[in-house]
């Protein structure tokens, strides 16, 4: 068996590895590097080829592929960092593009968006097979719907593919981490991802979150008149605590921006939510809306995209004024998502948060838990799958290497049964 | 009417304020400089006097007051830099000290730890009066039961200090703040903390601390083997959901610690807390305990002092390896505490950590909420109370003018209707 | 006499303080908030009039002078932050603007620049008066020629603003402090930059960065080719220093970018430099000039705009390749800057090293020294001057709250003889 | 040929390395981990045996050594992470302990401190052989005096060993680096310090140290009673800076403290310093000293031990008023060091600073530059000297992996022809 290495091994970002087994190869993940696309935010990169995007980094360097036989690529999540690249990097393959529902849904907008035909894009509950391979999703605890650790069944072993999940015993949307599978599942091969590895402690439920909302929402005691929040698009799990905490105290609950419409009409599309359905609001209609929303400033709960301070989404148009929306000093805005660590997001963040001070809104921040393993998740998970041999995988190479750590308190050692790849690199497990 | 700022305000500790009205002077709160101390700590500080202690920064300086008619001195709440004074200060003022009943209940025993007499404090559960000044605690959310803003009715108008406190909804233990007498109260004068004046959020319920400490305890794919747990010892609330917690999964809680039982007795002597004892270890019987621990690790939860790494508390001593106890890499220490930021806490908290992973301990850190206002809760109670004059305290100067930043935004002026005193200042309220 | 904060009283920019004897009133400096430009970088921050700028906080809120008889505006040194809002808010004033040559000569370019006249600005080359004020620019050492501290003598006392200024007892260029002037001036009022002086420091002298320069550039074991260099475009001094190790080490020195020509050509006009020309490329032959340096990589040495990755600059088009010029991985980049603690030049510096490291470019950092004086130089210019009154100015509170540190180290009170203003805020002397 | 990762390869300290050919080991340095000491310092450390000592990780751990024939222990230079475990652990392989003069002074009082025979210590000046093996010391520029590379020439290839070294133009005291053996080499192994690889910098030369010092003490303007100076005691180079800055200013310098007389001493016993001596003043007569300058302030000038603020040395001593010395506010210490970053340091230095403000002493810190080689040395180093493997050493794991994206940017690949061992790892050379 052989392990590629090709993306996310150097960075967070771009997660993209694959396995052979009898000549025949496995993608799993094809994701984008969006901090690279930030960087060169005034190069039109949507118009760019792959091997233009390769060279900047904004997607993954597959080419060590290049001749083998590759039957198939299986998503484990739609996250853009595990998917985003697919509709540069995908079509040569002409193989299957596996993913559940959700995963499947996404994919196909993104093609789609992009031009590409979502022909070979494939929806998958549970399990199924590619050439030799047979996979399997096997449920697990994230930040968006149909998460999912990807178990491989091959005749040299078994790989189990962890990237990105967290072990939350309490998901307040969607099922629970299926351990049943995972007790004692011995893989040969265990990737998992590494960002938040170096972190001693556990990382909270999500219903931490929603206690979190609810307790601001509902405060008798704060007085605030507009209501805006924000947070990560795809994640439903959020989206619908914000929307239900604000019908809970009589405001209608609006989304507004792309990308939250399209995450959602996703989720409403494969069954994920049936809630009464919040307002969308189409682009040509956000002016009258929020002049709605000024003149009954209570009335209205907005949820809106732009939590990281990007310029073109909602948030930042009304930050600068480049909407009839008018802010008032009782108005208060929720992050309910926190600043992806990267010096353009801080800047962005920085930008906008500086703009709304100035306009006397009410910031609240950090109404947030992380939906990536801690340390000690990533400890207990190792122990319930007992694994022979450890890829750390999506993060830079501290991260990485914080995965050595913990693998070598529990008996590993690096280099003997854990290995630290780079992009690029294969692998051949013994 | 004259105010006076005597301590805590250009650090984090030793809290003192006075209100001089008619040539009568009321204190509030006298407290530690605990910093101080730890740099000092080959020094013999206990056996040092006042003035000593005042050279070092450790104690007010109330110089101010000599030759005042000093008529009452009010404790706001039981924290060591609110009280920790009283033992080197309060004795030359011959006057009451007048505490909630579990607030008197430690400073009885501070005095009386520290050799003196203990006679003039006095317990009162809800208002009074000391030479013409009239009292009233106002029950408010903090980390220590019988937690008080102290409202001060005098002929020149109304004085409120609110020096600790958060706004918590959902208390687990203790009453809600009690907004009714906070609505419209419009003081003359708002003394008020800054500790967290400039995080720009809405600082979370203690329940969310509850719900972690649930999460982890109760997680039954978590498995682990001896269990011990750190947290403030004064935090009552919090101490309450470790015992909980760990008799839920059927682990029988015992705290071990000097300063821990001491909380917890005078919680119990004032009838706040009537869970079945759980057990308490003396220092005799410690490695006894420990020993028993030991040997049936699934059977207790250790409940320890330590959690700032200090060097001679249990947790310490336990990765010393100064008790019999050993660690097995099963065992697992639960910090229920954020570590105070200080170089000094940071050091003992390394040393202690490095200790406890080089015997293979699984740490789980912050599972914690802190008990402190941040921003949105502090302009909530800003606009609640509506007063004339603000005056921040508790924190540096960074953190006074932060209120200065909160203020402004709500219409005050810095030099016109807020006052950023240093210690030893006084000021002639208009 | 009454002292007017009006601006760099809340952050590092938009200077402008004022001060009134007799009715008359005289301002120095009139400076631009650079940040709040960047901010709004997509606004069209050059068409907006004052008032617009005023509110974004570009510039200084001057409209406590409303009705008040300005004699003068004093220019302490050509920076942006201390003269840049004159184009936009000078006019109104029909008052000389007064500053020592190269100050008067830039001050006039940014009139004419912004469609302004510059018949007021008139050079003076050491001392004056306007109205009833008599001043004296005292030099000083900071990073900018013709620096000064500005003596003002009234009849109500002296003021000493000392904004900006390092005590550099060895200026590679220009003369040094006049401390003849300083010993014992005993001013009413010392109006001083606060901007490094919580770092408990003495700020190194200029020679260091000369010497760190040298030590690059001549060291014959360091084998680049195309050699690169950014610093600001003002610090003439550091631009010689890298102008003459260039000549000596055998490279044509070639200036590239409209800001580094528009201030090297203004130090020529005044005879502040006399050194042999250096190549100053225009902006429609910098690609033919780049296309030379290309072909024999070692005979220049490129001197160009962008230290703070500003998108528009030299060096970040070299980074895009919208230039003909392609890095080779023996081609070094020298930043001879720090940079300006801001999230957005972070975001930018951090854009502009990932670009350049993704090619192979060779980075040195850090080869700067800074222009503001520490907290003991600080110290020394206190106790030189002797003032009666301090305000502190050019910092957030925080800084200015710095100074309250120092002062009271050295026997002054907050409260009582230094003062911490605000912007907008008008202050009595007593 | 087998490389022996030993100590030094996941932390900052502890170094030892070994290399193996034709059934003969050569070990060079055997450092201790200072670190570790620190975290356990009330244990009595100097009573443990070697392997307590390697349980609580302050030695190396040397046992895939044993049964190998050791046939000498070079030490590449003096400092105590280098060579500071001879005394535990080099006793039992009864082979010679080569070291240049310096160094070998150094450990021979090492050996006999703790109570060791001295007699396997051997002096070496430049080149020699043990067993099989051909060495030679390189001369390089650090920051103690005889630092050397250490080349290996063995039948199987060379090896180079680089640990620790910066390449410092214009050392102000003893030979430069030896460029001449370098050129060229080709060494199969390449051994390499990693401290400070992640700095994208060049570090400035020690003179730029002479001339921050000779700035400070010089300047006329700068009014100041007693000087005291701190400095790492190893650091001859610094130490003689700041004797001859004294002198030329007519201060008599007096050195204080235990370490900063030994190494003092070992230099003039090697002939490296000749100066005319200055004060050494011995543990008795150190009050008397103290005395004669607290009487007449500005005769002298005191060097001290102390710069981490560690709580035995001479500086913290002064600080706590343990000794007859009472400082005034016109008295400066000059912390000529920067502060090793560590919480206990940080606590430690906190602990000193505090104590020196509250008596009002003026603090000068950071005149201070690197020993340890930034980014572009190391990679101008490995360009020179072209080595076929690179294997990093002397950090911890983020920092060992900050050579291997230096080294990919030159070429190597990490796996293939660059390996990060971690400490106990054979690595067998192809």
């Amino acid at each position: 068996m052989n392990i590629y290495a090709l993306g996310g091994y150097e960075e967070v970002g771009k997660n993209m590895s694959a396995v052979e087994v009898d000549g025949e190869v496995i993608i799993i993940d094809m994701g984008l590097h969006v901090d690279r696309m930030m960087i060169h935010e005034d190069t039109d990169v949507h118009s760019l080829q792959e091997h233009e995007l390769r060279n900047i980094g904004a997607v993954p360097d597959d080419r060590l592929l290049e001749g083998k036989k590759v039957v198939g690529i299986i998503l484990s999540h739609g996250h853009l960092d595990h998917i985003g690249a697919l509709s540069k990097m995908a079509g040569k393959y002409r193989c299957p593009i596996v993913g559940r529902p959700f995963t499947a849904n996404i994919a196909r907008q993104l093609m789609k968006d992009d031009g590409q035909s979502d022909q070979n894009v494939v929806t998958v509950k549970k399990e199924g097979s590619v050439g030799n391979f047979r996979f399997e999703f096997i449920n697990v605890t994230h930040s968006i719907p149909d998460s999912s650790l990807v178990a491989l069944y091959t005749r040299e072993g078994d790989v189990l593919y962890a990237n990105d999940y967290k072990l939350d015993p309490h998901p307040p949307m969607g099922e629970k981490t299926d351990f049943s599978k995972l007790e004692g599942m011995n893989p040969k091969v265990f990737i998992i991802e590494s960002v938040r590895v170096r972190e001693q402690k556990k990382t909270p439920s999500e219903r931490i979150a929603v206690m979190m909302v609810q307790d601001f929402f509902y405060d008798e005691h704060f007085d605030f008149e507009c209501l805006i929040s924000t947070t990560f698009s795809s994640h439903i799990s959020r989206v619908l605590t914000l929307i239900e905490a604000s019908k809970k105290v009589g405001r209608q609950p609006i989304l507004l921006g792309r990308s939250l419409s399209k995450y959602w009409n996703a989720a409403m599309e494969e069954g994920i939510v049936s809630v009464d359905v919040p307002r969308i609001v189409r682009r040509g209609a956000v002016n009258k809306m929020l002049r709605e929303a000024m003149h009954d400033r209570s009335q209205y709960s907005l949820i809106v995209t732009g939590h990281q301070g990007e310029p073109d989404a909602v948030l930042s148009k009304l930050a600068d004024g480049k909407t009839p929306f008018k802010f008032s000093n009782r108005d208060c805005v929720v992050f309910s998502a926190s600043t992806i660590p990267n010096p353009v997001n801080h800047a962005n963040r920085y930008k906008l948060e500086t703009k709304l001070m100035m306009q006397k809104v009410r910031l609240v921040k950090d109404m947030h838990v992380s939906g990536h393993a801690s340390k000690e998740d990533h400890r207990e998970l190792l122990r319930i799958v007992n694994p022979e041999y450890i890829m750390p995988s999506h993060g830079e190479f501290d991260m990485l290497s914080g995965w050595g750590i913990l693998a070598e308190e529990e008996g590993y050692s690096v280099g003997r049964d854990l290995f630290i790849l780079k992009n690029n690199q294969k692998m051949k497990i013994p």
